[in-house]
């Protein structure tokens, strides 16, 4: 295969910095552990960056977006064209990422992995295209081998522009029609679990609509055998342009130190193919938070981390994410810039 | 009584601006609902401000800090001398709110309504104290009735100077060793609930120490007898100064139309004697966030709202209605920036 980048190394946490930031977190003006969750992650961020003073200052959303040949089988709520005509708003700022990504000063990328439509060149939208659309999985592999290694590429790519520009912290994003059936194809066939547990509504199904995507990524489980332990397998089988590109996109922001903050349920099968190729990739993830899609509960369990939000959230785009960036600024805030006990003589308890 | 203002009336939302939110939500670029509670969030903050465009930019954080007799009864893991000291540490800017406001862009005040020791003249800090801390609830009323008044007159003012500022939203923060039992006690009658229910570790107590404080608020429960449908006189007899401020402060904001982010544990036993008081109020409030202390589920369950974050804190001042302040404002510039289907020529499902 030629994606050989995928095994470079990934860095580990510094240790030093770890334990010097829960040092100073000891030593602020707080009740010890009162500000919860919110020390674990600056401490977390501390070590990654390998600062004593983590920052998220400089941060990168990029949206993957691709079509799925499935769609064909009548599992999505909405026409394919929204894929393209979405790629258009987002470009134009008019979705929800693109109103978020101005609300925390993000730089927002959107790369055109692979749309049904080519909607051609537009500001902020980079075109690598692995092909105009994936293809039916009930019918075959969703990739040709070198199409897996171009929407990985493509995550790859991304990955390199935000490290050039300086990022601190990543976030990947999703579009494209029918993604909920290839994120919970690919899920079942990693974790071995029944269509039924992680099929959901996504964008609008009714209860009849979710049994027939479950009878569908059925189907499609019976065609491509198990494979649990071979991810990239089931990715290039099940899975999508844009999460080829997301899984792409985690792996190289590790081995280039970039910390990931993961978005929803289609964000959370391409971190769990990732993780599942390349477990060190652990460290460097982030899950924002618990999509309200029913079968994600089973992809956090696997990625074994809580999500920072639990918001009913089901939009994609990176927008679960994006929403929990304030979490984590305002955790690098209160560790670098509060007090300390001696600096601001108050007794200890 | 003097607090006759008490009684003023509490506006009510306005129904048509909630009927336009709640169309405009279902014209946004998102399948319907995908924007989970944030969609509920800008419907809710649309309907109380009366404006199709809710709007955060102007936030008011306000710290009442006081005293507590029963301190002496030895329920907290710090000494009493921290109150002022963190006067001190809040104008000097090193307390976790004081960084809190400043990422916020946030205007925050200090209110001393009764710390044990006068700080004296304090950048930031308004001194409108009741006295040199409540008294000892185990041996007495916390408060006489007109230390009551001018406790819930300091609120009421620090909402009016919000509101002369211009102030949209509306944070009451607390400081005040061994509060945790003032809330705790103020809830259990308040509730009818038990001590054992209600008392938790506060800042760091062990298990004996939290067995000790729940016997303290058990103490003074069998002193004051039942009052669960007398709040303001519950409040005069188990609260304390900063609790009486702050549900002072909430009530003078729902009569001057400012919506209020409620805090965790102190803050929402403060809420929960407010709307005893008037149940109209429940419209104006928002509730941040779960604390970490025990007994705060019970309080929220009371509350009959959800809370918005789940991060473990316990800190006060607050710190957890300042960290949920970003969705809030993330929800409104969703509501208001993003493109309808119309305007950016994306097909409904």
């Amino acid at each position: 295969m030629t994606s050989d980048w995928l095994q470079l190394a990934i860095p580990r946490a510094d240790e030093a910095c770890r334990d010097a930031a829960l040092g100073r977190q000891g030593r602020l003006t707080k009740p010890p552990g009162a500000l919860g969750r919110l020390e674990d992650l600056a401490v977390r961020l501390a070590a990654l960056q390998g600062s004593e003073t983590p920052r998220l200052d400089a941060l990168r959303i990029v949206v993957f977006a691709a079509d799925h040949g499935v769609a064909e089988e009548g599992v999505s709520a909405f026409p394919q064209a929204v894929t393209v005509e979405m790629i258009r708003n987002f470009a134009r700022g008019g979705a929800a990422i693109s109103v978020l990504a101005r609300e925390l000063g993000a730089e927002l990328e959107v790369v055109d992995v692979g749309a049904a439509g080519d909607p051609g060149p537009l500001p902020g939208v980079v075109s690598q295209r692995a092909g105009a659309g994936s293809a039916n999985f009930c019918q075959g592999p969703a990739m040709a081998p070198a199409q897996l290694d171009s929407a990985l590429a493509a995550g790859r790519d991304a990955a390199e522009r935000a490290r050039a520009a300086g990022c601190r912290l990543f976030i990947g994003g999703d579009m494209g029609i029918a993604n909920t059936t290839a994120a919970a194809a690919l899920a079942c066939a990693l974790l071995g679990e029944s269509p039924e547990r992680l099929a959901g509504p996504g964008t609008g199904l009714d209860a009849d609509g979710v049994r027939h995507k479950a009878e569908v990524i059925r189907k499609a489980l019976a065609l491509h055998g198990p494979s649990s332990d071979a991810p990239l397998e089931a990715l290039r089988r099940l899975g999508g342009f844009e999460i080829a590109a997301l899984a792409g996109a985690y792996l190289a922001c590790a081995q280039a130190g970039i910390p990931v903050l993961v978005d929803g349920f289609i964000a959370s099968s391409a971190a769990l193919a990732a993780l599942r190729l390349r477990p060190e990739l652990g460290d460097w993830l982030f899950l924002a938070h618990a999509s309200a899609e029913p079968g994600h509960a089973r992809m956090v369990e696997a990625l074994g981390q809580t999500p920072l939000l639990d918001l009913g959230l089901r939009l994609g785009e990176g927008s679960g994410a994006a929403v929990a960036v304030p979490l984590l600024r305002m955790a690098c805030a209160l560790h670098n810039g509060m007090a300390t006990f001696d600096e601001a003589g108050v007794s200890e308890g």
